[in-house]
């Protein structure tokens, strides 16, 4: 199963917001065939692993790390369909479908048609890799990733706001693996207005270009922006009640969200934003967008390149802010707990969960 | 060589602000005697490790990590009279004694007394382990480490000042253990008005407090702060002509600093600290304070702790700051080095040199 585990990494960014899944065919103990879900609408891992087998699958030892799926949707035959055709030895799982309409059918399958079928290998692991996938399904909710690039003293830009390059090329590199993995990028208007930036994934082999969403309560950005230019979908939020002057750009919805203080009610943005058919959102504020998710808790990862460099201006701006009347129920501050380390180039990347 | 080495570090933090230096004594492929410089004023690593010998070192081989002394102080013999006297078959040393009065000497007697000398093993190495001593050595200026705990996003308290505890009790541990192994805790005059810190050493087996140096432009400390209570020398730094109201503690002594700007002229304070006996200092300022160091380049390491939290008032004090027309030459800040890195709690330790 861990071998089948590295295999469902292999996904990683193009699955997205698929889940990852890998799949390890064993025969008389020998591995005769392995394979992953490799981009988002393309064939599964056990389909994947039996076109890679080296001889026939026929009896062998199946190894995925989530239950198989056992519905027709529009991308791919059941994967269940498959196995009670291929009739293996034995198939082990990893972890269950979250899905509530699929959750334990799968195996059930299987499992009416004689096939033995063992569940909860590694199954703590096989969810990890699919925390976002798992939010989705039990929460409707999208997956929030925080992403920025800081000085070691916490800062984003100089106090003019010149901010190019905080991180390395490697650390920037690795930042359009994170946006091939997500379907929408959160900016701020500040940042819109400021930076004017593309937006869109430059990584190898991406073909899609993530949705954009614009945090712009008072509706400031240039309706010319950058951001409208590339083939996608711009969502323009703006407060409930607030109506844009100016030819609103052909890719782009407005999305009207009442306040909750000063700010947007960001609970309800991301509602609707599952709605629209978002699942993966990487945040790239503006210190002030940041701290608007931070601070009500609305995130689930947060990746801080760290760059080893001091910007020392006192108005230089901070990767994380909120107002100074904001009060922390406990403590002095949002607690993060520290998940994985990297080192990139020559930035440090802290990545955290709550 | 490389256990020689691991000897030396067993010295940290008590034989500073002395080199640490680690001796293996080897008889027919054999370790008989280990030892090294365990405490300032303490015996040196090869009394240390011919004490220990399971049985004569006559004729053995001897690794060093630093050439031995070879004149007369005030604590220890030297320790080229010890060598001549055993007689070793070969002597193996680390790094030269960077103390230009010193420096070949150690080597030239055992030579001349007919005793195989070689140098240059592990030269490197055996350096930096001791690159404050080198320093001193070389440049006759103390080595100054930065020290700060801070939340992800750079800030040393919250909006109201509330720093209680940013970062968890093993990082505050081993701060002290930077702390005992310093001979000066250099703090703002902000810190100790606001905090009324003892700035002593709580580490097990520490004996002496080290100094405390308070920069103190206009004199706004209280002459009864806490940090006067303990038994050891606190230096109020000063603008030049400035005179001090009220009556200075006895432990206290007064050092006039010229400006550079708005701020005191921190090389000259170290140049004079030096001159005063100081050779480890331990800056634990203030973000201001450690502003100053940092723009200036007056610094040999920064210790920064993150800890896994976010404070997000937007007046949160940073813990690096400098002001806003400072400008710097090339690039966005002042770039660093990561050095090394470790986990110490919940906390991370981001070890960084120049």
């Amino acid at each position: 199963m861990s071998k089948a585990l590295k295999e469902a990494l292999k996904g990683d960014p193009f699955a997205y917001p698929n889940p990852l899944v890998g799949c390890v065919i064993v025969k008389k103990g020998k591995i005769i065939g392995k394979g992953y879900h490799g981009f988002f609408g393309g064939p599964h891992a056990e389909p994947s692993a039996v076109k890679n087998c080296s001889e026939s699958a026929k009896g062998a030892d199946f190894y995925i790390t989530m239950e198989p799926c056992s519905s027709i949707n529009k991308k791919t035959p059941p994967c269940t369909d498959l196995l009670l055709q291929i009739k293996p030895k034995k198939v082990f799982i990893g972890s269950l479908d979250p899905n509530p309409a699929h959750n334990g059918k799968g195996v059930e399958i299987l499992r009416k048609a004689g096939i033995k079928t063992e569940t909860g290998i590694l199954s703590k692991e096989c969810e990890n890799i699919n925390s976002s996938f798992f939010k989705n399904m039990k929460e409707n909710m999208p997956y929030v990733i925080l992403k920025f690039a800081q000085s070691l003293n916490g800062k984003i830009a100089d106090n003019k706001g010149n901010s190019r390059w905080i991180s390395c090329e490697e650390s920037r590199f690795f930042s359009q693996k994170l946006r091939a993995g997500c379907d929408c990028i959160i900016a701020g208007a500040k940042t819109i207005i400021k930076d004017n930036p593309l937006l869109t994934v430059r990584y190898p082999k991406a073909v899609k270009q993530p949705s954009v969403c614009i945090i712009d309560g008072c509706g400031k950005i240039p309706l010319n922006a950058s951001v409208f230019k590339a083939d996608r979908k711009v969502f323009i939020v703006v407060k409930k009640g607030f109506s844009f002057k100016g030819k609103i750009p052909k890719n782009a919805r407005i999305l009207e969200i009442p306040l909750k203080g000063d700010f947007l009610n960001n609970k309800i943005l991301l509602k609707k934003l599952y709605k629209e058919g978002i699942r993966r959102i990487l945040v790239e504020g503006g210190g002030e967008t940041h701290g608007q998710f931070v601070f009500s808790g609305l995130f689930d990862e947060i990746y801080a390149f760290i760059s080893p460099i001091i910007i020392g201006q006192k108005n230089s701006p901070s990767s994380v802010v909120w107002p100074d009347n904001y009060k922390i129920k406990k403590g002095l501050g949002i607690e993060l707990k520290l998940k994985e380390e990297k080192n990139i180039g020559k930035d440090k990347l802290l990545i955290f969960g709550k």
